[in-house]
């Protein structure tokens, strides 16, 4: 097995582990206009990245959750990554609590904006 | 009555002030989902920040429109916040103002975001 | 003829150049809400900026969708120059690959959030 | 008089007015790498936008110091606008106001930043 | 004890935990120029958010030198939460990886900018 | 050779041909800090995407001035990539005009930011 079956491999697996099975229908919907970044995704972000030990998953989704809160404009993907904290372990209450956290770091309105994400996450199942 | 209560009162007189009594609806919705980010953001800016003498109620609402502008995603809070400016003595004019200053510092995209919620909030009452 | 009618009139054959017959529309509904900074539009970015020797028209458009991909909110302005892109003759795959390459200096969810609003372009035209 | 003297005389002479003598050695100094880009800055923002009538010059200094605190990275352009703001009427208390509100929209760093530059620039006249 | 005093004290205390006793000298230094915001930072950050029982010390540091990295301009406050985290027990390699991990979400720039800063922080105490 | 070497050494080579001999030195200089994101960016940025064909390594410069342009903090990054556009082809004309079309888009403060860099950059070869 060559390296980057490999690393696309083992990114596609942590993927899963962290979305569930809508992970490859992402990447599916992503391939279909842009295959080339559904491909860097897979192995950069969650094959090079995310499997690596210094931090367990719980903690890369926490700290992903809070760097999407600041960037403010990727609600899809701060969406994708409540689910995913969520799936790995991450407490309802632990996600309000970062989200919290950031209106220190970028002000009241990316916290709102990511309240409002959580909410539609938390709606999906109550 | 203790510190704390004053500090909440505080701020929820200056958010009926600004935002009419959609204020208090607002509140609540946040709270729904995030109770303690709901109550941080009436004592912290409302409560502690935007009562200080400093600034009148229509500069500080000047100021946060041109703000939200520049930040470019929180065009919800946007929203509010020209309502707002409306309710405290501001006029269209400035309001359009603020927004074509703000292409100089954040660029035209800045300002054609802004001007679509502009236009959206003066829809409201023609 | 003055020179403003000069920089306004000269914005708006690029804007023609670029955007096709839209480019009227799309002034003329800023207009309705903001009319200097339709009018700034016209005469800064298109009547000064984008006529300038140093770069094409191409060259330009690719810029600014790299520079819109970068910038995450403005996903309304890069469909827009996406279009415009493909008026004067980028390519889809050269699209696809400034998208690409901005996951590098803005990270993935930029790249992301752009190739999704390329695709609703490319749809428009299949 | 052509319409560009006009704009270029009239921008030059707003920047006069908020910079002091030191906003032709800034124009220059800019000129020297970027002689259009000079131009365009005397031109649009203060041949075109300040001197309209509808905000005052303190005002507009104000709504910039907001605009630069919450971006962030261009203290130096911070650093001119406090003095702008200064030279047009603003008190630091004001300033300091303006800085201290924006806590609440881009984040206690954005405050902690610009604070450090309002205090470089109070410095140099005690 | 009032409740302001209560919420001041706790923050000062979690500063403390946190800086080391450099907090003290901070937040004077920031009181020199904008006491007020000195004191908002001691109350709300950190009498407020940080003493909260959902999230440790670590987790909080660690969340903080993620948005921080994100923001990018603010390099200052990093240096001072690289240093805090390491006092609150979260190690070099931790806060690598965090670094790390945000070049996925902010690019390239931000690792390798906050890659700088914690160097620099660890070439204190070698 | 293995996969990974192809994109580490492919990687490299690209660096050497946009940063000259100045490359190796900094990938050493990251990796005494981050071993890890040193490799990751040889790999990623400049293995993976820098080498494909739809765009030439001028285009791709040029692209990434504009990012670093609107992005503001990334100065350091900036003039590293301005020193690499004039080493595959770029003309200081056309990284000026690159910036100044910034403008438009991120506002005047990165356009001075940014020019400011590259007055940097041209004065080392005078």
């Amino acid at each position: 097995m060559s390296q980057e079956e490999t690393r696309y491999g083992r990114g596609l697996a942590k993927m899963r582990e962290i979305f569930g099975p809508e992970a490859e229908t992402a990447v599916k919907a992503l391939a279909a206009t842009n295959p080339d970044l559904a491909r860097y995704l897979v192995e950069f972000p969650f094959g090079d990245i995310y499997p690596r030990p210094s931090l367990d998953a719980k903690t890369r989704e926490m700290l992903t959750v809070a760097a999407l809160t600041v960037l403010g404009y990727p609600q899809a993907e701060l969406k994708d990554h409540i689910r995913g904290a969520l799936n790995v372990g991450c407490g309802r209450e632990e996600i309000i609590e970062i989200i919290t956290q950031m209106a220190v770091y970028a002000g009241f309105p990316a916290a709102l904006e990511a309240t409002k994400t959580a909410a539609a996450v938390f709606a999906e199942s109550p």
